[in-house]
């Protein structure tokens, strides 16, 4: 991390005190990860192939930020909940995020060679080991959610599985990759490329939140106001990727830049150009904070996460 | 179907009686795909994506015996349980056996180009859709399952959806094929084939079976008991399917034939011939009758399609 330290005494957490916390949760995120993901078989289970386990975990354990894991665990943690069954969830959702790069990254999709500064799973494997890791992978984060290791009701499980699933298919990230995919040819509008937004990378950072108001048995009204706080830094997260692809170059990402403009697509920072983008990072960052103005001090992580999203460099 | 006639008294169903049957059921499963997979939006669902959408029921409506389904329904009928519950949860298995047909194909995979008469998805779209398509498919196959429109106990439904991911997933039919595609060079010894046939097409036609009695909420001794007949006739499926490998042409399977012995793959009919292999499903198809004999009359339609899946010629 190359961001200045920056002080924040209304939100009390400053930024390199919001990435302490971060790593700190990734840490106990990947052990999880770790465990389930290892060659003991679950009941029911017939074999773990080695090969196939091995590309598995190159895909999820080659380190990454996990955000996703920290907005579920810091939401459950705003109603007192959390524990075991956040970290869970924290990790199945982490699972479906790290099929979703294993995937995209394939020859037949983006045709990426590197991912986090080593190769991607198709590249260190083969293209076929890489489409069933994924396929593996997406279908172990809906086991991780429905066990009942998971200490959770019956209910609260189904319900996280159907909210996932939806966060993750058809109508959202899945689809949102068709239409990011056929971008370059139906040139989407404004609404459309914030629509394709919404579902490619919105939807599970919404459902992040979404789910920790679940695993809290929040109210109805906390859960809608955690699930558009996950719509605030979802949106802004892809404008700062945005940015970051107009601006950086390879070396500072650690994969390919300027992606977006080789490939024809248009994005929100071109546009409207770099200074409207970070005003509206801005506005988005202070939306994100009045979202959570009843939850007072013990949101001072989730604030923390919103203005390290908009402001991230990597 | 040019399966002569079979009269079988004592089991009280003909083959044209059962293909009926079978042919009644899927019907209404290919009904329930169709309302399920249309372009209307669920809640939390931002768009579907049009040519997607023409993918996944490409994949997914083209015909097929619906075999996972009917045992599925069937199973829960020993209950008399079913309607709507049982009709979801077999549309949702579908879902991951066509999705599994549709990576499967893939040029990194098997590399085909036909599937049941027609272009297969990644040929009819391409390569792209196809892999969005089958993790759509897969994605919406546990939304279907945990959903609350699935009339079931939360704590049923969420224990149908771990049950349903291990089939498909790494200890499961995805393991199976990841074992299968490497079987060529690895050259299983025969338990290693039973064990790669028991994951890549067993898991789930266990599972099918096994989530009938769990819709009936049927004891744990009759849950096993469906199970165990679910496994006798996946591994008189894949028995059948060898069988026909090694015998018909490309013209009665509808797809590429003699794949297995062009992959240099070792079956357990080529170790023990076709001889043997007549004898076994002999066996799988009495050992299945077996298990179903405390259900009585009840069960004529299961055991009918025991003799069915080993006799299958297409």
């Amino acid at each position: 991390m190359n961001t200045a330290p920056e002080r924040t005494g209304m939100n009390g957490i400053d930024q390199p005190g919001f990435e302490a916390a971060l790593s700190r949760r990734a840490g106990e995120v990947e052990r999880v990860l770790d465990a389930l993901l290892g060659l003991g078989l679950l009941s029911g289970e017939v074999a773990r192939p080695r090969e196939l386990m091995a590309a598995i975990r190159h895909g999820v354990l080659g380190g990454g930020k996990r955000l996703r894991p920290f907005l579920v665990v810091e939401s459950a943690a705003l109603f007192d909940a959390g524990g075991e069954a956040a970290l869970r969830v924290a990790a199945a959702l982490e699972c479906v995020h790290c099929y979703s790069l294993i995937h995209d990254d394939l020859p037949a999709m983006d045709d990426d060679d590197m991912r986090r500064g080593r190769p991607t799973v198709h590249r260190a494997f083969d293209e076929a080991t890489a489409i069933l890791a994924g396929d593996a992978l997406l279908t172990f984060a809906f086991d991780i959610v429905a066990d009942e290791a998971t200490a959770l009701p019956g209910e609260t499980r189904a319900r996280l599985v159907t909210k996932l699933a939806r966060a993750a298919g058809m109508g959202g990230m899945a689809g949102g990759q068709a239409l990011d995919l056929a971008a370059g040819r139906n040139r989407p509008d404004e609404a459309g490329i914030v629509r394709l937004q919404a579902m490619k990378t919105g939807a599970l950072i919404r459902f992040a939140c979404e789910a920790g108001a679940e695993i809290g048995r929040a109210t109805e009204a906390e859960r809608e106001r955690l699930a558009e706080f996950g719509s605030a830094i979802g949106l802004a997260f892809q404008l700062a990727d945005d940015l970051l692809d107009a601006t950086s170059d390879a070396a500072a990402l650690g994969k390919a830049a300027g992606k977006d403009e080789d490939a024809g697509k248009a994005t929100l920072v071109s546009l409207h150009g770099i200074d409207w983008t970070r005003r509206q990072l801005d506005g988005l960052v202070a939306q994100a904070g009045e979202l959570l103005e009843p939850f007072g001090d013990r949101a001072a992580l989730l604030r923390a996460a919103a203005r390290f999203v908009a402001a991230r460099t990597s």
